[in-house]
């Protein structure tokens, strides 16, 4: 994508209304635009990135077995009523009229929806077990939403749900999703700790939260720090295999966020302790037949009897991962993408446009790149050197290839990483093998 | 996919419910399933298709120069209130109340929003043309929503909006969306005339409907036969040309519908006129300065004036075109989906998984079709074979592979088309051939 056409509005300043360091580079990097309170338009650079955290979201659900599909935003008070909910949700929940005064609202959450689906069509034990999943915008009316995508009004999220005839299958079914996740918050370059957690208004008596460690985090966590070093992205996974020792070998080591976190235990292990900062981006629920009893969601067992199936549900705040990415990986002149989720993976800048032998050097290096199949943003722009500098190290792409006057002449280009800063003076075709490898 | 593992309720009844084909069609293949009037969740299998289809038009979009982004379902009601059309859009907008008592909407289209963003951020000519669209949920509460998703109120739509600083650039922003959504129905295996249409509450003067012919359309249309024989995928586009030419081809001979339709035309063309049935699946308009005078968006011009932008939008109702391209392709036993957008390409039937050698030869027909990266839905269910070819009919899959105890004897299985219902008897490794090439 060339500069000069795409629509990437950076800002200089930093917005006052932002706390918090991802909402700040966020809106300077031009990836998103405020549309409500809590609500806010994707613009073409995190929209690119809000797709590549979706994808691979996506593609370690498929991994463990889950099936997607795609329920509506605008559910039916009724379903919520089965349920008990629409009472009990309170002001977080969008209520909504339509024209023939019936009661709607906007979907926070789907365990109503799933279930009236699963009853309708799946009445035996022969069709379970079951993991079905859908990635869409929810909406939670927050009283004062901030922190930009960290709490928005208006958000994305994968959420799962597993159906299953027995606990032992519901228990397999959670171990599944738990290493799934794992996995995911992996491939997105973060370090993940999973820790125990109260169920909340889902219900339920095993539940897990998905922290990621990050020192701008919102909370504090505690853990022991041979979680630190457990390899998950290293380790094959045969989902068909029981996963309880996997699962086993995180939780039997000690994790805990601040409001559940023991005196007692951060005693006993002394300075196994790491004490850090950490983002939620994951929850993960068992809880029965809460649902499926009020709904009537039955399924015949193999002795021929019926028993309400047993459900878990299992979310990944997708847009809120956004955010959060950010906040573990950023510095003072803006974001450090991973390659896995970075918008382009290179970001060209030509320093003279207006040369001849620049303009040549640099289109053809932008041609060879894409050719190569590199996703690469050119800026091709009139504008001053350090301008296109402060952009590059603002939108934070893994590689910068610098080319300038002087390197045309000796036939070179700079390859700068934004992690590091490091560069070196290579051949252009030294860069296109560098980055096409 | 292994059908016993895969969540696909098929129905044998018809839904009393659904007046259409579609309708009928898409619950019955376990497509889709009611959540509320007029609102469908997306089974797996309705899913793929939809998300098929949404990738054709994203990749013609781009191709056309337009840009991706992503803006909210939920929107201010104060941006509406700035165009005039909050109190003029009448029952069909969801009006919603958020818990502090502001006033919001869902969305029904996004003209308001883009206005807003592109104010915020481009303020020179020098940054036009500019073509932004997004693929997002919309809604219209439509008094009686009835035919499925053909006439949903909780609906996918692409929309784009062009910005440009003159009315001859304006042009050449609506010829590429007009070339376009040639190019991108065309690819979806569907027959498209686009016809001049009203206007109607979005504004302006120029505007074309694209309607698809189906027997089963919801309208009469009329056009020239010359319209019918015009091959838009095997013409090369180049988007930075002048396209006007190739858009003057389309639209210089006779296409109405028929509230537009001309007696004195009808007389004049002769045998030249076919008179069919058609869905309209597209619309675009031109409507100028219509939101950017009252949102007071404007650029600066290469003068030094100012001037109110120039707008267009181009709409193409993703989830109606699932529902549109059955209409156009199905028999009396189900779908036939064209090859673009089937939800697998290859329906595998094992006539009897419980014998050794049947499972083995579909088996190993399934591992090898999917390593050659072929989609391939496998009925290794134990079931009748009458309702395995019953439920594949239906399902409307472009290639059937039977297995069964004679042919995995004589080292063959049965190749069937679909659309055609011929079929052959051939070598495993012929089928491999044949289903990978």
């Amino acid at each position: 994508m060339r500069l000069t056409e795409y629509f990437l509005p950076t800002l200089k300043e930093t917005p006052s209304e932002a706390q918090i360091v991802s909402h700040r580079l966020m809106l300077r990097a031009g990836m998103i635009h405020q549309a409500a309170a809590g609500v806010y338009s994707w613009l073409p650079l995190g929209f690119r990135v809000l797709k590549k955290v979706e994808q691979i979201v996506r593609e370690e659900q498929d991994a463990a077995g889950a099936q997607e599909l795609l329920m509506p935003t605008i559910q039916s008070a009724d379903l919520w009523r089965e349920s008990g909910r629409y009472e009990d949700y309170g002001k977080e929940m969008l209520r909504i009229r339509d024209r023939h005064d019936r009661e709607m609202l906007y979907g926070p959450t789907n365990e109503e929806l799933i279930a009236d689906i699963f009853r309708t069509h799946i009445k035996s034990y022969r069709n379970l077990p079951k993991l079905l999943y859908h990635i869409q915008w929810k909406f939670r009316d927050e009283v004062r939403p901030r922190f930009g995508v960290m709490r928005g009004r208006e958000f994305l999220m994968k959420d799962t749900y597993s159906f299953d005839v027995d606990y032992a299958g519901a228990r397999r079914s959670y171990n599944k999703m738990f290493i799934a996740y794992l996995k995911t918050f992996a491939r997105l370059g973060l370090k993940t700790i999973p820790m125990k957690a109260e169920t909340g208004p889902i219900g339920g008596d095993l539940s897990h939260e998905f922290i990621i460690l990050a020192d701008t985090g919102e909370s504090r966590v505690f853990c022991h720090k041979d979680l630190l070093a457990f390899d998950v992205l290293g380790t094959e996974v045969d989902y068909a295999a029981d996963l309880q020792p996997m699962v086993d070998q995180w939780t039997s080591l000690y994790a805990a966020t601040d409001d559940m976190h023991d005196a007692a235990e951060e005693k006993a292990l002394g300075d196994r302790l790491v004490t850090a900062r950490g983002i939620e981006v994951g929850h993960i629920f068992y809880f029965g037949t809460k649902y499926s009893k009020p709904m009537n969601a039955t399924v015949t067992t193999v002795e021929g009897g019926s028993v309400p199936v047993e459900m878990g549900s299992y979310g990944i705040g997708v847009s809120r991962l956004v955010g959060a990415i950010i906040e573990a990986f950023h510095d003072d002149k803006g974001i450090i993408w991973p390659e896995p989720v970075a918008p382009f993976n290179v970001g060209l800048v030509n320093l003279r446009p207006d040369d001849r032998a620049c303009a040549e050097a640099g289109d053809s290096l932008y041609r060879r790149l894409r050719r190569a199949g590199v996703e690469v943003l050119y800026d091709d722009r009139d504008e001053r050197a350090g301008a296109k500098f402060a952009d590059m190290e603002l939108i934070g792409l893994p590689w910068q290839v610098v080319v300038g006057p002087r390197g045309v002449k000796a036939g070179t280009a700079e390859l700068k990483r934004r992690a590091t800063g490091g560069s070196e003076e290579l051949s252009l075709d030294a860069v296109i093998d560098r980055l096409a490898g």
